[in-house]
This record gives C-alpha cells, sequence and structure tokens, in this order.
C-alpha cells in the first residue's frame, strides 16, 4: 500500500496527552468561572455564510479569512467569537433576555503567515455583557473581576489589568483642540509601549501635524505617574472628559467590593486599543514577568455590536482571552506545573494473569462507582512490564490483583510515588485513592 | 447603513441559551465518564491537510467533504474522528503509551443534502483503545461497559447496546459456503432492520446468488432467538467460527463485573457494521422507545487503525456517539429534562437603588468566593422589572439589597420558586442556595 506522511498543519497546535490535561484544565477554569460570574455558554457554528461573517468587510481580516465554496454556497470560518455573538443575538433578539450574559469558547480561523507562536486555529475564550438600548456602566467594573478570578485560578498572581476609557482619552483630545486627529492620534498612543515616548512624539508632530509643545503636553498627560490626579486637575475644562473621568471613578470604586486587590489593576491612559469599535472602559492585561507577550486578555465597552445586521442598538461590554496563544507562552515559559495530575487515571488494576481478571473487572467497578478514574491493564504482559506502563503515565496507584487477592476480596493498593503497598478491600481502596488525589493542584505556578 | 439580514446555515444547530445549558450537562458527562474509564483527552485540528485526511479515498464520504484552498494549501474539514486519530497515532506514535486510551469530542462536518435532523456540523464523541501490534480481546469487554454508564448517567435507562463478533460472521459464512461473497451478504443483512427478512432473502438469491436452501438456513442462523445457543450447536465445524464464539464469550461473560446489567446488552447476530473495517465484536445502541432513529452509539474492533499513514500494526477498539443527533433526537422526543437548572446563575443580586450598589456587590463577591454562581443586575430599572428579568431566567434566587440590609450588613434572601423570603447575611444566604441548587439533576429523563 502507498502511505501518506502523517502531518499535523503549521499553525495549528496539537498537543501530547500530558500537555492536553493542563489545557482541559485551564478550559475547566474558564468555563467554571465564567459560570460563577452568571455567564451562559452559547457555542456558534465554526463555518457561517460569508456574506453574514464579512458584513463589517473590508481591512487586514478579511484576507486572512478562510473562505470557500460549497455546491453555490459561499462560505467562511469564523476568525473571532464577536462576529458570530453579534449574528446570535441579532438573530434570536426575541428569544434572549437582556442584558444578555453569555460566554463562548471556541476555535477561531485566521489564515496568517505562519510564525512561531502564531496560530492558524487558535481557542478564544470571551465574555460579554450586552444590553437592549442602555446597558449600565457598572457592568463595566465586573470584566476586570471575572479577568482577576481567572488568572487567579489558574494560578497565575503576576498580572496586572491596564485600563482606560475612550471618553477620557475622547475628552482630552478635545479639550487639546487635537479632535479632528483623534484616530490617528490613538494609532499612534497605542503605539507608546513599543516604539517609546520620543518616536510617538515624532509622529504626532511630522505625521500628526501636532506642534512640539501640544505633543509634549499630550504626553505628560497621558504618561503621568498619578493619572487620576492628572485627570482630576483637568476637572469642569471639558463635558466630555468630566464624563469620562466619571465612569473611571464609578468602575475603579466598585473593583475592591467585587474582590479586585489593588495591586491587580492600575489606570494606564496610554492604552488606547486599536479599534474604532470601543467607545467606554478598555482593558489590557499584562504578564508583569513577560511583558513582551503583550496583552493575554483585552476587550472594552462598545455601543454597536450588531449594526451590521439590525437597527436595534446593542450596546455592550466584554474581553476575550486567546487561550492557545496563552497556553503557548506559559508552555514556552516552562510556567506549566509538574504538580497536575497529567495521568488518564487514578488507578490501574493490574490483574497477574487471566484468572483473576473477573476478580479484576469487580474491584475496577467498584473503584469507578466510587468516582475513581480507573484503568485495568489487560494485556498479556510480564508484570514488570506493567508497571512500567503505570510509570510511563504516571499513574499514581497500582491496584494488584493476584489469586490471594481474589482469594480473599481484597486488592494490593500500591503507592506508585512512595512504593507504600497495602491489602484492603476495593472500596476502602477507592477512599483513600480518592482522598489521594483530591487536592487542589494548579496548573499554572511560578507567575 | 445597509444592513446583511443575520441568519445560521441550514444543517448548523445553534441552540438558544436553555438548550445548549442541556448540551453543556450532556458534554459534561461525557467528558467525566469517558475520564472515569480512563481516557485522556486529545484534540486535533478541525483543518487537515486534504491529502492526508482524505489518504483512505474513494466513497460516499469524499463527495461530503468540504475541501478548499488557502495559498497554495489543498486542505479539508475533518468528516469524523477516526482520521484524526489515525493521524495522531501514526504521527506520535513514539510519544504515546500503548495501549493508547484517548477520547475526543469535537465538531466534525459533512456537506450532506440538508434535511431535518442531519446535520453539516456535529459534534461527535469517541473513544479508542489503540494497541501497538496486539491487543487484548478483554478491550472489547469495556465499551459496553462505558456507553451503558454514558447513558445512564445521562438519565437513559430505556436503551440496549446490541453486539455481534465479525469473527462469528464470517466462520458462519466460511461454514455456509458463501464465504466468497461475504461482502455483499454482509451488505444486504445489514438491511435486515430496514427491509425485513423477506427482502433480504431476495437480495441473497437474486443478487449475491444463494440458493434459497442457504439463504434460508443463513437467516435462521442469523434471527434465532437463542443465538449463543445455535452458535454453540455449530461449535467444531469451524475453526473461525469458534474463534469469534470464544471472542463472544470472553466479552459478553465479562460484562456483570463490569457493571452491565442483563437487559442493557444482547447478542444480535444480524449486526454487520457495513464497514470492511472491522475485525472483531461490533456494537450498536438503540433506544427502545425509538428504535427508528437506530443505532446512538456504534463502533467495534479493528486491526488496522493507520494502515494508511504507517506500516505499524494498530489494532483497536472504539465507539462513537453523534451527539447532535441525540441531543436534536431527545429534544424533538420531548425528553430532555426540565429539572435542569438552565439559568445563567443561581442568585441574582438585585440593589434596590444605585445608593447600595457597594453593599450587593460585596455580598455578590461572598457569594461568588462561596462558588454560587450569581449575578448582579445594575440596569436602572423598576423593582418589578428586575423580578422579570429573573423569573424570565429561571434564576433560582434573588439576593434583594436594600437600605436596611445595607444597614444590618444582611440580603433578603428570596426563593423565586417559593416565594419564601428571609434576611440572613451574604455567607449564610451562601450556603442556603448551594444545598438548594446542588441537588442532582438529570438532564433526561423518561427513557
Amino acid at each position: 500500500m502507498e502511505r501518506i506522511k502523517p502531518r499535523t498543519l503549521s499553525g495549528f497546535m496539537e498537543l501530547l496527552p500530558p500537555q492536553q490535561a493542563q489545557m482541559r484544565e485551564i478550559m475547566r477554569v474558564l468555563r467554571e468561572t465564567y459560570s460563577l460570574y452568571g455567564f451562559c455558554p452559547i457555542d456558534t457554528p465554526v463555518i457561517e455564510a460569508a456574506e453574514v461573517l464579512l458584513a463589517k468587510g473590508g481591512g487586514e481580516t478579511e484576507k486572512q479569512v478562510y473562505r470557500f465554496t460549497k455546491g453555490d454556497a459561499d462560505l467562511a470560518l469564523r476568525f473571532d467569537l464577536t462576529v458570530p455573538l453579534a449574528k446570535y443575538v441579532a438573530l434570536h433578539y426575541g428569544q434572549l433576555v437582556f442584558p444578555f450574559r453569555r460566554y463562548q469558547i471556541g476555535k477561531v480561523y485566521r489564515g496568517e503567515r505562519a510564525q512561531r507562536g502564531r496560530f492558524r486555529e487558535f481557542y478564544q475564550a470571551d465574555i460579554d455583557v450586552i444590553g437592549d438600548g442602555v446597558l449600565d456602566v457598572a457592568n463595566e467594573a465586573e470584566m476586570p473581576a471575572v479577568i482577576c478570578a481567572v488568572f487567579r485560578r489558574l494560578g497565575i498572581e503576576r498580572f496586572v489589568i491596564r485600563m482606560n476609557n475612550r471618553k477620557v482619552l475622547n475628552g482630552l483630545f478635545e479639550y487639546l483642540g487635537v479632535g479632528g486627529a483623534a484616530g490617528q492620534v490613538m494609532t499612534a498612543i497605542d503605539k507608546l509601549d513599543k516604539l517609546g515616548r520620543d518616536k510617538v512624539a515624532a509622529i504626532l508632530t511630522d505625521d500628526v501635524g501636532l506642534t512640539p509643545a501640544l505633543a509634549a503636553e499630550l504626553l505628560d498627560i497621558l504618561a503621568s505617574d498619578d493619572p487620576m490626579a492628572t485627570l482630576d486637575g483637568l476637572s469642569g475644562k471639558c463635558p466630555a472628559l468630566d464624563e469620562g473621568v466619571a465612569e473611571l471613578k464609578t468602575v475603579t470604586g466598585l473593583l475592591p467590593g467585587l474582590g479586585v486587590p489593588d495591586d491587580k489593576w492600575t489606570i494606564d491612559l496610554t492604552i488606547a486599543r486599536g479599534l474604532d469599535y470601543y467607545t467606554g472602559t478598555v482593558y489590557e492585561t499584562t504578564l508583569l514577568d513577560h511583558p513582551e507577550v503583550g496583552s493575554v486578555c483585552s476587550g472594552g465597552r462598545y455601543d454597536s455590536l450588531a449594526e451590521y445586521y439590525t437597527d436595534k442598538k446593542l450596546p455592550g461590554v466584554g474581553v476575550s482571552i486567546g487561550v492557545t496563544r496563552l497556553f503557548y507562552i506559559l508552555q514556552e515559559q516552562g510556567l506549566l506545573s509538574e504538580e497536575l495530575n497529567t495521568a488518564p487515571c487514578d488507578a490501574l488494576v493490574i490483574p497477574m494473569d487471566d484468572g483473576v481478571l473477573g476478580h479484576a473487572v469487580r474491584c475496577a467497578t467498584v473503584l469507578r462507582e466510587a468516582g475513581v478514574r480507573t484503568q485495568i491493564y489487560t494485556e498479556k504482559k510480564k508484570l514488570k512490564a506493567k508497571f512500567t506502563y503505570a510509570d510511563r503515565l504516571r499513574v499514581p496507584f497500582a491496584v494488584v490483583i493476584g489469586e490471594t487477592e481474589a482469594a480473599e476480596n481484597t486488592v494490593s493498593l500500591k503507592n506508585l510515588a512512595t512504593g507504600e503497598q497495602i491489602a484492603v478491600p476495593a472500596d476502602e481502596a477507592a477512599k483513600i485513592i480518592r482522598e489521594a488525589v483530591s487536592r487542589p493542584v494548579r496548573p499554572v505556578t511560578g507567575i
């Protein structure tokens, strides 16, 4: 037979079982935490009509989209979870209850140029709250609370959520008289992190046309050590600015009550988020020890979720975690916990020979009914090979069944980490194993 | 702005939040049960190189595949989870530990003609055990145990797992001297359920060329009321048949110990499974009250998982549940439980006005830290509208915060099903809610 060389496409993450177990734990934490904050899961198709998915059209994104025909249908793979949400809300508007709080964790597709750490298929994990016509600013305070809970539950402590408010930025531009070039100014400011103050000042003067004094004043305000005090100093000078500052105060004022410690968030007036889309609070999340990877969770407040599909006004606020990229970073940096039990089972039942297989399966059933993840090793191998199998999979316990155990209706329970072995009935073994493997473990440590 | 009509493609399931909550529970049961039996999760790309995915080539499947190019890459969407497993095992062979037990739950794509209850994007939930060179027949006994556990944990009791063994069928054909037409005979037998005995007898005589007597003898054996006794009566007449019968006895002999009740499985010699692929035990699972929907979980033993990719012999056994189709059937038949808590949260914290928002968010944080799924209702609406929101989402508890509660550091906990209301501290409310919502519920009842 002619054989095809098996391969996985470049830019597509495919993990070995131990790493997949880590990823699975991350997914579990995401689902559980999003649920805890009252978000309901939805699931939308990976394939949509191209016309629907690309309603907004244009831009870099469209070039990256996987688009194709099947029969006479013009189809495309989703490239984020926001456009499918907009479609979902517009389509099912009459059957949803607003504010509508949903989370979605799913794969999205972008045919980017393949490079290390960039993926063409990757998981996003999004939460959004969508209002019908209006949405209170208090919702903008909940996003940092969810981000904080997710990262801490993942065992990540060394992070900070940087927040700004687009009304503050727009107000500042208006106050400084650069409102006409707001778009260009924002794009330049967004590059402060990458290019530094001098180069951005040069862009603001040379490309945008600000006077050097104006560019300096703008950058002085944005890079202020105490942004809230600086903003307070501008109070009353511009209604739009005042409105933004009031929102920022409402949002940050709620954070302690929402359980967000003071060292986990900061106001950073340089955060603009490149998109026209956002209208209120915006968020970026940085790993303190790895600023070079950029934001690992971003989002913000927007006023028109679905204007391409409906004339209903649907304001919302949301954030998105690029899970595949986050996992890649954690793995690259050696930050995935060694402590997580990545074995496919907690107990490997090892019958000494086929004569005791009946007792072995009965014991396995007792263990499973008690909630112990159990595999029965049924291959005809030497005993040593059976234990090697358990070791290679890092299974915590072997449950050995020989003639004695079958006759006495017990099992020999061996802790494979300590070597300790005791003879106990199967239900007793189940209790011991459950207790040993149920200690909380964190998938990520060190940051 | 010109608007695009939002729509979801025909043949793509997109659920509203309450139904999605049901689906989520089904997925949780699948993951948990597969884990309990010692299967580890893997996740492979939805997109593969067309050359790799279609290595086997030909047939109906290939016509249904979503295939397209991006740049100069010839790509295709996976149409099942078996071919990706074969690729995965062949590609990562050196890093896997055998027997390799994996589960995978994921979306697959088939561009079938759209019709009611048929999906172009659907979830499959597969388990397989793959051996390196050899795989003991005992593994074939575990599949019914897993199927049985999954269905019972889903609350489905009225099902039966029908089993056969391909060696038994092949042995029978050899014994009856129809081995040369085995493929055609099997295809005909596979239709017994649909066409009935007479029409299949006609196919066997007219199309396959068996004598009427031979066709009758074959059908008598296959449709025997006591297939094991019938097979025992043929003992010693054909070594291939004897081998198959011995396997069938080993497998069925282990079932009681594995916790599979006698009424949940049966031997059905008419089950052939249309594919050439299977070589030992084969499985189909029927809903007793809905035989018309066919098998809801099928699979079997095979000897060559990945022969298109590798010269390694990789025998295995596995079964697959078509989750989207199963969900569709349960929903159509009204079998999804009304009892499942499909609300996005267990507690809706309702501040009477903005003056008590601070106390409200602190109480919400206490509830969340105690594991209660909590939403804070922050919209500026009348109190009645806030309760209507809770009712529409079927939230079990309202946690009302007014000036009194803020002053006394309590909450008014209202059970929205009974109307009962008490004033308690937030941590006490958390305990009451946790206890009320933690009672086990089944997503599916009535069958």
